[in-house]
């Protein structure tokens, strides 16, 4: 199988991820893009340093022009964040006609029109999904899905270490320091938690959407900015009592030309769906004059989600490149997958009978579920009138064909007078 | 400035819709792929049937001859619905060199994988992101976004007919065949209504999306399936009571190598993000191994948000044939868009105020609001100890120039202990 060469700059947990992903999903790459990826060199800063993720030495160095001159290594991926070498890394990689694949957001908010020029005027690619929100694809949705649309506004969580701190705040009426030492202890905030509680981190990926969205370019200094150091416990049970709940929220509009463009905390309704989206998760809403209402939530931190973006950049890089065709053809080869039977499947049941009101008919009907391996977990009885009871059963997970079979025999029963409701309960 | 010439095949409610955006967004549409887009032709059943949206004479045909053999169309977008004659138009335009755009998914979920090589072999694109979901792009997340993960499992909201139903049912305690008739008189259901409440359209939905993301093809006969008819009242008050909502979920999961697919009414978490998308709007959580929970969320319907994933398909199609170097420049020689000032920026506010306990406070912070033009909505006053209170404003829109003017002179007033909190509240 052929193979196209990679290279990382920085090995930390998103590189990590990255490597993880390469390895464990090596056969979806290949049917997504036709080819295998490889990692040929990865740069670090100390080759000695302990890491949780084994790879070969041969592999790693730390000097940048090991990976610039050598011509098998087809993308570089910047992992390192922050301004400096990272700029001139990923200069250098462009100018070496290299495929440029960055999470770098504070880079692309300052100087992301400077990297995209120079990427056009080389003939390479660059993408930078994982610099916002980031397993969620948002960047590619404004460029690629929303492209028929004038966007009028995009709203986002997309700093999960402040809505985790708020949704403890709320959820459990933990005070600000409280909820930031958590978020401290299961790693969601940083030693110094500054650029997430004071929302810089916010204000970068508000300048990176806004600048797509509404396109135009936007710089970061223009964003007002208010962190949500201040928030009070008192504040979180009034926004409560009015029907509020606080988020952290990056808000970009555009009205008549201009833009509106503040991070701040917000009361939002409580029915507003992004006020739904607690702990680290992120959320963006973006309103389109034609789509409507969009909301797209899931993981914005982590190595493997963030990975995911980076590695499905690098999976684009090489279609775009790649014969379509091809893939068109090793997918259409692929083995049939096989529909499993839908009496194998299992779920938990709700199940509502009617019945006589006689003693030891519930037994008789448990009796008959014990039979078919259909565990109760609960039964509630009510009265309809006073010659019949309503049953309803709740049961653990059971095979399907066992439930069927079993209501068969159920239905049969004497003083089962009706099998008035059978819904399936699922947990996702 | 150069155009592409497409060919409309329908022209109802989403070819309509369609052609409202490309004359609405002409300006973001050339921004997005450096060409005007132009309907060419537009094929109807009957040419003198009265439409809401005029369009020329000239350019209706009964004939697809007319669009087949016209050199100048390029790209054939197939809004006919239904099997036939849409399959054979779709193939004759394939074979014509054209590209095609379709939403329909019947065709998809039944031929898909013919149409989709016969545009290989042809090579020529085929694109279908409005067969699922309307306006939300979940072909492209799967097709294009998620290439890095193993897809596990696809659940989804994605019958806004039967969602509004459900939410009718569950919100307002309608019965099934009260909530069916407001949905019809609403437009989200047809008059026979059977192809929604029996999850006919989610079967078809969901063996497109199990198709892409288990990489394999699915026989929409081989999908479970259950419609909403039977549910009654009482399940909805039984659900409720249980802490579940009831939908209809369409279900694809891979375990083991096996699929499991069905649609049918589930009751699921109220907390689950999906149990709380209301009314006609849809949903699809997708679980990958890398990149976690994701979700999305939109209009499943309607002339707008489906022809924005058709003309977001049209622009796809043209950009991969495009000099992207070109839009590139398009992009980076845009004017700058002026950010407003953060002063006059307008936003509903929550103000907190600690102030000693004596008559005639209240009287003079309100007279400061009024002065600087800051009308109160509503006003809470709780006693903190025995010589304080707080008070809590909320205020109507306003400006922020006003409020902060205002917050600096009610600050400097004697009985003015501390300004507590300001929060903005904002609705979306």
């Amino acid at each position: 199988m052929e193979k196209v060469k990679i290279a990382l700059l920085g090995f930390g947990n998103v590189g990590q991820g990255v490597w993880k992903i390469l390895n464990t999903n090596k056969r979806e790459i290949m049917i997504n893009c036709g080819y295998e990826v490889e990692v040929g060199k990865i740069l670090v800063r100390d080759k000695n340093k302990p890491r949780a993720v084994e790879v070969p030495d041969s592999i790693v160095t730390t000097d940048i022009n090991d990976i610039l001159s050598d011509k098998d290594i087809k993308i570089v991926v910047e992992l390192m964040g922050g301004s400096e070498p990272s700029k001139e890394y990923i200069l250098s990689s462009l100018k070496a006609k290299k495929h440029v694949v960055t999470a770098n957001k504070l880079l692309l908010a300052t100087v992301g029109d400077e990297l995209i020029s120079t990427a056009d005027a080389e003939g390479v690619q660059f993408y930078y999904e994982a610099s916002v929100g980031g397993g969620i694809p948002v960047i590619r949705e404004i460029n690629e899905s929303l492209t028929a649309n004038k966007i009028e506004s995009i709203v986002g969580i997309i700093n999960g270490t402040t809505n985790y701190i708020l949704t403890k705040m709320s959820q459990e009426s933990m005070g600000f320091e409280e909820a930031l030492k958590e978020a401290q202890a299961k790693g969601y905030a940083e030693a110094d938690p500054t650029s997430d509680v004071e929302a810089y981190d916010s204000v970068y990926k508000l300048a990176i959407m806004a600048s797509l969205a509404f396109s135009t370019k936007v710089d970061s200094s223009s964003i007002y900015r208010e962190g949500i150091c201040k928030i009070d416990s008192i504040d979180i049970d009034y926004a409560k009592k009015f029907g509020y709940v606080i988020k952290l929220l990056a808000i970009g509009k555009e009205i008549d030309n201009e833009l509106e463009l503040r991070v701040h905390p917000t009361m939002i309704s409580k029915n507003h769906p992004i006020a739904n989206i607690n702990d680290s998760f992120n959320a963006i809403f973006i309103k389109g004059n034609a789509v409507g209402d969009l909301l797209l939530s899931g993981r914005g931190a982590g190595d493997l989600p963030t990975g995911s973006a980076v590695v499905g950049d690098i999976i684009s890089i090489i279609r775009n490149k790649a014969d379509l065709r091809s893939i068109g053809e090793i997918k259409s080869n692929l083995p049939l997958k096989k529909v499993k039977d839908f009496n194998e499947a299992t779920s938990r049941y709700y199940i509502r009978l009617q019945v006589a009101d006689i003693a030891g008919v519930l037994g008789e009907i448990a009796a008959v579920f014990g039979q078919y391996d259909v565990s109760i977990l609960s039964v509630n009885q009510e009265v309809i009138d006073k010659d019949s009871v309503s049953l309803v059963f709740i049961t653990h997970s059971a095979k399907e064909g066992n439930v069927s079979n079993s209501m068969k025999v159920i239905e049969s029963l004497d003083h089962v007078n009706q099998i008035a409701s059978i819904i399936r309960i699922e947990e996702f």
